[in-house]
């Protein structure tokens, strides 16, 4: 899935979060540390970035939208975050709004003490719980899934702050995982289900908290272990302890941070994701074979897959694609029209490679079709005389109610076409998906996964205003 | 009063806010409208500008860190505010706080609502309400009065969103004037004792709210009237009607709006703040002749009093001070030592005007008088023989809580020395104030004003934690 | 003259220059001084500015668009020009160009040497000098006169450089004044017949030039005397000497300079601006009295005329029109048609002053008197019975070709309108100007006066290609 | 070479330039698409970047600092570069520097005409150029050798343009691409050696000129052929021509261009990059083989030689570092000590796919090393067993005088140390370089390449004040 087919529908009360998120305590350059770590977080979000830092009595926050290194560059303000907590959250863009409301952490005042959250997932009953909040008085800033939950712990009746947090959390729905921050605390916590990923790292004295294992990495901590569905982990002087929600079922990790989001160093769920992504591509060459000269990898999210591919069929990987890393807010003017415009900005054909070869193309996944189409007409231009689509993911069919970009199924090409007709239109010569059982026959513990988008099995309720959206927009609405 | 004196202390809880706020309804170009207003108010706040405005169905906003002009200069920013009815907010420079979440207006969805609000003033039960809310489980996340009445909006249990704003507003105590919008309604307030200004306009169909006439005048529409203590202005497609809160006594209309902080062109609390600032320096001359050359200003908040001491006192007014307008966030090396040097970069003293002269000063008042004593020293640079202080008010003893920037008691120069050692201390050759009973004569309704800062009278209770924090800053914590 | 009559139309070959200089020699902190100076000097520019600093080796350079403030507040900035000798230099703001390649001082390198340069006025021939070295094969990357003595410099066969400056800039014709910055030396300079002003002040060890006084003052400098007309003055470690250039007449010190262009509060040619101001205000009302009951001024550059003409008159003075110094780059609408919206946003009539009242309306001088009809309209709708607007200056009926940015002859009022025209044009109830001889008469020397907008009496030979211009736009073109 | 290591020691009189260039003739939006040329060669420089586009009468220019997307995203700068002819400019990162003077394509007006310029490459006889010309009177304002050729075109006592620019450049020495812009005129050059790449395309009626191919493509012209070394292409209304220098030898095309610096799908020296890279792996790993379990490459430069290393070999090809693509001015402070930081910002491993494993690292060329020994750590940090560096070029013993960042032999490790010390250094288990042979047996026509800095034959007089920098250098001073 190439990074311009992530076009989200979502309506006001319904927004999917797409976010990295970090915590760390114990380390007296947190904020620093926290830095470090969304730098290595930013694939998972380039919208708005944020710290929240403690120094034990005051919380202080700064964010602001764009890069993490844009976002901090001021000498001024990393002085500011003083103190050996810190959480931290990069934003995915999604609409392009320029509100700085709803960039993370969140940071409250509520009976006298303050709290900052961050979070990353999407909650299935947010609006039942916004619409309740909002009957009991409750006034909602912005749309974020963090101020929903704030607000339950504000009112939670329990006595603690890691029993309102418990308290809060348990009224839930959906895919979350979640960093707070006391004055003196580090908290964290995964839904009962599991969605979204989360992990513990240690360095020194410092345990840290983050969407994915890369963000140790870059601040040599060691990776212990993820944290489990539905624990809460709690962070402070005393060292680090844990408590349960409830457990439920089923358990629904993400297949999808395997095949495209998460990066292919990190490990999630306690398994690498490159090693995942590699059996995809083997047992994707296994189900459906090619005829071919070469492999290549739309870049770069589908470079493992297409490795593995390769080397279970023998046929030689060559790069045929180079990725232009230096793109921004581009200018385009309206009347321009060159053909493929889109797609040659952000990638160039390596006709040496091309010219004249039968091209197997792995990709990891299919949303909408539109950039892989033009990208196949780019590679035919280079002088491919055959171009075959394997895909390391089975055909997107539903849309995602935990997190994942994958909109109403009105857009989703496999929604609506046969996989004949599909290859039709994206004018390959030959195109198969992997299958969802040889999918799961290489995820590790195949049987607790989340599917949905690729089956419709959704492991929650589905809210009810999303099958409205999603049937209207199915119309053309 | 320069405005390097404006220095507040304030604690996270109890902020002070010197704003200006405008509204309009019933204009296709109500943000472009409401943009003039703010640019017409930008005296009354220069930290951060932000628009909220409607199309009938939805309001937009956009806020931003800065002057008007450059808070709104992108040329992608004016047309999202579409629609026929829209407020604004500047919000005075106070702490340098770089977080644009106290910026107004603030936005919020209540019971499936939106409603927008931005105020000026300074509520003297802040914590009270704070505290109340948030033991009722309310979350905070700015400092600013308008999150309070939000909340107690959306907790009202009243009917119409007409109601539920006075039955907010009558909970509150202290100076504030509120500019509300909703989806299809504009709804402005002043407190019951009419502590800050607010007036009504009208341009053609349109209806304006204002905290000065000034920001009518720019966009040519008719000064109306006032709008009365406790008044809720009511304005939408019906026309303009208006509802009031119990009355509450004793009425305290700011003084000092007359004396310094409006613009000397506006009208406010019905009267010509022009008018009021010459008779208040023409008193001054009777109450304190000085045997003098010429009458200078220090510009330009004391101009016009310093005028009226001229004609009344026949001795010659000269623009004696030049100052600098083109004032940014200035670069000094921290080893800049010139004597003087933070005067001397916002004032220039006219040699061939003051060179050998007997010079009365007039200043509209003295907070701390650091600046002023560096003033009279460039003063005395110049080659004027004598300088004479006359403030064209009188000793400001004690702090206003009620939303001007006049701080702590241990901050207030005339609360601790007597006039002469004020005198000797700021180097003057002589000093004198304006007393209270003339202030009055001359202020229009006298008996209606607020003049706690110069009495001790306050007209509601003093806030505990205001008292506690002024015994504080008076001992040197 | 408000400052939105300051239009100018300018060949590409002709720029005219209004410009503020400053040098410094023989102080630690030469270029935060500098900076001071350029502060004080921003009325004389306000588009780009920039600050060339030398250790005694190497000399460095910074310059930047907008506001000194602006182009310096980056911490960084600062420290990179360290050295004791500083030049620096505030650009006017002319036709928006964004090309920083125009703003000064310009740094070359010839014949291993480094030179800076940076220039106040405006050449002549610099048409012929620039043909005639281009004819010699040099190439211009700018538009700046500074650029052409550079080249002159270049090419000088004499031995020092200050031999090599005084060389070239005996080739030059016109209004001038150079400061010239080496690693070693500050070479300051003023044309033979003295068109624009040059001060010297010093500091402790330190020498200083400028081209107001005002800009000594902030760094309490004393102010010692003018650069003499065709004087060199050289500054280096062995102090402070003088050359020549031979003489040339008629002097010509340019009376606009008293008139409107310099701040009140500088000494230029050796006398107080704000004395000649006054005194030009008085010499106004004896020659044009006036039956009226108040006396204003356009604020800021009219106040001291309009005191003289209120001392002369004994009609009293007042305050009538507020100025709005908040303004930016200003968003407006396309479709703002508010009448006066321009004039609005600069000014507001205080009506309490105006209402009723026979108002003498003290303006500096008339260019195309566009903005003074509407500030004629607003004075009115704020109740002014009549309006008569005295002039303290004469009609303006041709062009400047010495820096001063009164344009073409086509857009000047005076040059094809007589005074009764102009009355009716700008809907007054009378005009007066200033007489020339009244002028004249109180001007310091008066016979030295440069007239020539006046009169049309050229001090120098007039530029061909400024000739055609001129009749080319006259007729429209 | 990872970027990290480019750094360069300049002195001010010889800095040596890393730059792409483009220019398009005969198109409506000629800006617009040398917008997307310099987009496509943005890998060639990314501290500013230019565009000059002429209407056929005026050439209008704009430069910034900063990516190119950043530099024109501004919507009013487009439009101003109306025309159908322009040229651009990208220019490498060298010394931080912020002025934007040494930015391209610079704009000169001489002999009343006008004309832009932009170059490639380094002028070896640039100090000769300069002293010769400033001695004869020229003036230099930027340290770029654009400068030095419009002096000696504007002095060239030739008849036309074509030839004056012919004159200019026969005198120069060293490796330069040109591209200059006229009203009514594009003109690109190459050096009679033919150092550096240029190439022709065409779209429709338009011609287009670049430094490599990939600008071709993203404007989806096609490919023509490369500039010739010497020739001059003329590029006007009545199609292209060709006009040739007196032909020098030995021939020179710069095979670093192939190891490393130009995009893998360009074809420059009418070879494509990309297969000359995969043949340099082929050839390295029969010269060098490696008992080994994966060929992994650092990313992304040397990944297609890594690909060839491993067909060639039959190790296969993984993965192994991930390199972030979001890398911007980061903040590190200055206590920030975690070991390899500021690798582990640029790269990650993957675990998966190192630990445990014999491993052939390829890189496209060692310069200093410092990275590079970061980068074994880092690969052995996450498990791999043995670690095997190929190179797939010889060592760097001699710095490079033509344009490449390979600076002074001081800081070449290869010219300080044999084989087995730098592997020693780096901490590699082996290591080994390609042969000079072996690169040439790869490169296409051999004979025609410059392997000066890996010779240390340089096909140009070495310029003197080079060698004492670097004699001085390599001394330590």
């Amino acid at each position: 899935m190439s990074c311009n087919e992530a076009i989200i529908r979502e309506s006001d009360d319904c927004p999917r979060e797409f976010c990295g998120i970090f915590g760390i305590f114990g380390d007296q350059e947190a904020a620093e540390k926290t830095y470090l770590g969304l730098y290595a977080l930013q694939h998972r979000g380039q919208e708005s970035s944020g710290i929240a830092a403690t120094d034990g009595k005051e919380i202080s926050l700064h964010r602001g939208m764009g890069l993490v290194w844009s976002v901090f560059q001021d000498p001024y303000i990393m002085p500011r975050l003083s103190g050996k907590a810190a959480i931290g959250h990069n934003r995915y863009s999604t609409t392009g709004s320029s509100d700085l409301m709803n960039s993370q952490p969140i940071l409250i005042r509520s009976r006298g003490s303050q709290i900052a959250a961050a979070h990353n997932g999407n909650l299935v009953n947010a609006s039942e719980l916004r619409n309740m909040l909002e009957n009991k008085g409750a006034i909602f800033q912005t749309t974020s899934d963090s101020e929903i939950v704030l607000h339950l712990i504000a009112r939670s009746k329990k006595a603690s702050i890691d029993e309102k947090i418990e308290d809060s959390l348990i009224q839930l729905s959906g895919a979350y995982c979640f960093v707070f921050l006391t004055p003196s605390k580090l908290i964290a916590a995964r839904d009962p289900q599991g969605f979204r990923p989360l992990c513990i790292g240690r360095a020194g004295d410092a345990f840290v908290v983050a969407s994915e294992s890369c963000a140790c990495d870059i601040i040599a901590a060691d990776y212990i272990r993820s944290v489990k569905p539905g624990e809460i982990v709690v962070i402070d002087e005393r060292g680090i302890s844990s408590r349960f929600m409830p457990p439920r079922d089923p358990k629904a990790f993400c297949v999808f941070e395997y095949i495209y989001f998460s990066r292919p160093d990190s490990i999630i769920f306690d398994e690498k994701v490159d090693k995942v992504r590699r059996l995809l591509g083997k047992k994707l060459a296994e189900e459906a074979p090619c005829e071919a000269d070469i492999v290549i990898a739309i870049p770069d999210s589908a470079n493992t897959a297409a490795i593995g591919y390769s080397q279970a069929s023998g046929i030689r990987f060559e790069i045929g694609l180079i990725r232009n890393h230096y793109v921004g807010r581009t200018f385009i003017a309206p009347h321009q029209n060159a053909r493929d415009l889109d797609v040659r900005i952000k990638f160039n054909p390596v006709t040496g490679v091309l010219r004249g070869k039968r091209v197997v193309v792995v990709e990891d996944s299919i949303v909408r079709g539109t950039t892989l189409k033009q990208l196949i007409h780019l590679i035919r231009s280079a002088g491919a005389s055959e171009v075959h689509v394997r895909v390391s993911s089975p055909p997107v069919v539903s849309p995602c109610f935990y997190g994942i970009d994958i909109s109403s199924r009105g857009e989703l090409i496999a929604s609506s076409h046969r996989v004949e007709d599909t290859c039709r239109h994206i004018e390959a010569d030959s195109l198969a998906y992997l299958s969802v059982a040889g999918m799961l026959s290489v995820v590790p513990k195949g049987n607790l996964q989340c599917t949905a988008c690729f089956t419709g099995n959704y492991p929650t309720k589905v809210p009810e205003n999303f099958s409205k959206e999603i049937f209207a927009q199915s119309r053309g609405e």
